[in-house]
């Protein structure tokens, strides 16, 4: 059915799969089961961190005017009228001349400004402290809402919270947060050639890998992989698995079983769901170039190549990104060897990340285009974009990780 | 009680963790649970893959040599006997002269070894084939073997599965995988002025945050986090509540109410458990100096400072290593300001990462030490080792990412 052929570069392809991509429901989830998970909403602080003007120190709290001039050789004498405890209210004032002991992270009194270090300070008889050192306003002081200060943006809609984030909201007594539903994701693998992975494959068969390792790379981008079973080669199995798969799910990868990628009755099974919109039949990528977009209704239908290794590649270039819009992680490495490129098209190398002294080397995987071991061996891959030659040896570029 | 004081090193406290980390049990997981799992043991190929001779191309099966000298001006000739049908064993032999079509995939007949793409062939009448260009032996050919063969280590012990790897054991039709059961990591905050997240704070109060912080950091280490009741400053609760942990955990993290670190008989009663040793009470680092080291009986026990920073700052720097020993995603960058570090500490400086060009740039983020918000603005760590006395701006660093 060539009136759907519609090849496109891989960014447009991309950008068509990001503007369609399902919009999130949200939940609210307790601070424990929040790590991971990518915010729905801006976090404001309800409070001020910390809650007081507290010391940093142990010494004396002080206006610090009264030690302006302090030296060694002519300490300054304040008048020591009390004792800070700590974890209560000091219950009393500092004025011009007055000073008390204050012990870290304790609360500095009304009319104190700054804490002179006990290490230059030292005692007089009962009442009397010489300072040998001035202190500026503020000195060994954290302000009340100096870490945080209450009606802060802490974080915002679409982070995704790591450890040290929880711990940030923990400690402003955040216990719930609002954030994005997972996707989930349907996964399943077409073709009378492919048999379940615990067979022995006869002449002409080949195993259920793609819904294996489409499911973990689902699964490693915070969303939830749905495994299918099996679809043959028929266009009536194909229409209700399909069918099934899209009403429970947002996004649902059908990998085709042959080598070509999804057959042209696929793409009319994919059409004929309801308000179903063909985004792109064919990439100029390689490996990749039989994938298909399809959009319909709130939801995504991605056609990935049948060859496993082109389905996972396909699958971190534009699935990984509209599943988890956080960048994936990438390092900067120095290519050893040239690398050619046909123009027209972008390339993807996969290749193995060698420490170089305090560098990283980039290695292309070498052996025949398709081999399941290429990937295993490889940490990332490198983009060689629609306009470029190649890259040369001893060129800076970009590896993305597995 | 001083007697206990053993100050050590940084590298030196973390061998003294490895060494004694606790042995990994193992389990048995199936394919589809084993992403993320590391190998208990090395996997070998159970078979040769592909299982024959295959071609890459479609075009005619041949015998090299028959070849050999063939051009446009002056093609070679081969007598068609027949045609390879997909997953069907071809069921007949080349021999001398002779050829036969084949499809991609297809099986190489006996007797062939080469096959040349259809672009190059030209058809004479009935059964002749002109061949206008000459293939070597193997061209166009996948061998039995090439990708992966049998008993070949395809992963070694230790290797954690990405869903690459989990593809290619599929394709091997390894359907279930020895793994290491992930530790249990018991935590626990103590301190009389800990207070549940979701209450207020009053005077000389604190949230308890490092439970929360540390199970989402243990949980991205691939273990299972346990959170424990908070324990009172009392020498009874701490020796009950302890106890308990270490019985059901394999490492337990116990980190001190006060910001000074768990107090001297906190490391009473971890030494009062069963076979307990110090392994090092306090480290030359900045944060975390008041850290605890001790091993009981095959399992360990880590004493982390109270304060939620440096409790967190610990745990990246000595506990995620012995928990999850796959190394931390590092980037290098350029640090973008001059860092001074007292010599005889290592020191570990929170970075914000910002792309500049084609490289990274490592900002501090600054403020008061022990801000909260430090490390939530901060994408990871530089170290500053031992024996530095800085960094310097323009200095490449690695930076650790949180």
């Amino acid at each position: 059915m060539p009136q759907f052929l519609k090849v496109v570069r891989f960014q447009e392809a991309l950008s068509l799969l990001l503007d369609r991509a399902p919009a999130h429901m949200e939940e609210l989830v307790s601070l424990e089961e929040s790590h991971r998970r990518v915010l729905a909403q801006d976090i404001y602080s309800p409070e001020d961190m910390p809650a007081f003007n507290r010391s940093t120190v142990d010494g004396y709290v002080v206006r610090a005017e009264d030690t302006f001039g302090s030296s060694e050789s002519l300490p300054g004498m304040v008048r020591c009228v009390g004792k800070v405890e700590m974890g209560l209210d000091p219950g009393f004032s500092i004025t011009a001349g007055e000073c008390a002991w204050m012990p870290t992270g304790g609360m500095l009194p009304e009319g104190s400004d700054a804490v002179v270090m006990v290490e230059y300070t030292e005692k007089l008889g009962t009442d009397t402290i010489l300072v040998s050192r001035p202190v500026a306003p503020g000195e060994n002081v954290m302000h009340k809402g100096e870490d945080v200060s209450r009606g802060a943006l802490v974080f915002k809609q679409g982070e995704r919270l790591a450890a040290k984030d929880i711990g940030l909201l923990a400690s402003l007594g955040i216990n719930a947060v609002g954030v994005a539903k997972p996707y989930k994701v349907g996964i399943m693998s077409t073709g009378d050639e492919i048999i379940p992975v615990d067979q022995c494959p006869a002449l002409g068969q080949v195993r259920d890998v793609n819904s294996y390792s489409l499911a973990a790379a689902v699964q490693s981008c915070g969303a939830m992989a749905n495994r299918y079973p099996l679809v043959k080669d028929d266009i009536g199995s194909l229409q209700q698995a399909l069918r099934r798969a899209w009403e429970e799910n947002d996004i649902v990868l059908v990998s085709g079983g042959s080598s070509v990628g999804v057959s042209d009755y696929s793409v009319e099974v994919m059409l004929s769901l309801p308000a179903a919109e063909m985004l792109f039949h064919g990439i100029a990528v390689k490996p990749g170039k039989p994938s298909i977009g399809v959009a319909a209704g709130r939801k995504l239908i991605i056609g990935l190549p049948g060859h496993p290794v082109s389905a996972l590649m396909v699958f971190y270039l534009l699935c990984a990104p509209v599943i988890n819009p956080v960048r994936l992680a990438s390092v900067q490495a120095e290519m050893v060897v040239n690398v050619a490129s046909q123009p027209g098209r972008d390339d993807f190398v996969p290749v193995r990340l060698v420490r170089e002294g305090e560098s990283w080397q980039a290695q292309p995987v070498l052996g025949k285009s398709g081999l399941m071991r290429i990937l295993a061996q490889a940490d990332g891959f490198v983009r060689i974009a629609y306009e470029q030659q190649g890259i040369y040896a001893g060129d800076r570029v970009d590896v993305a990780i597995f």
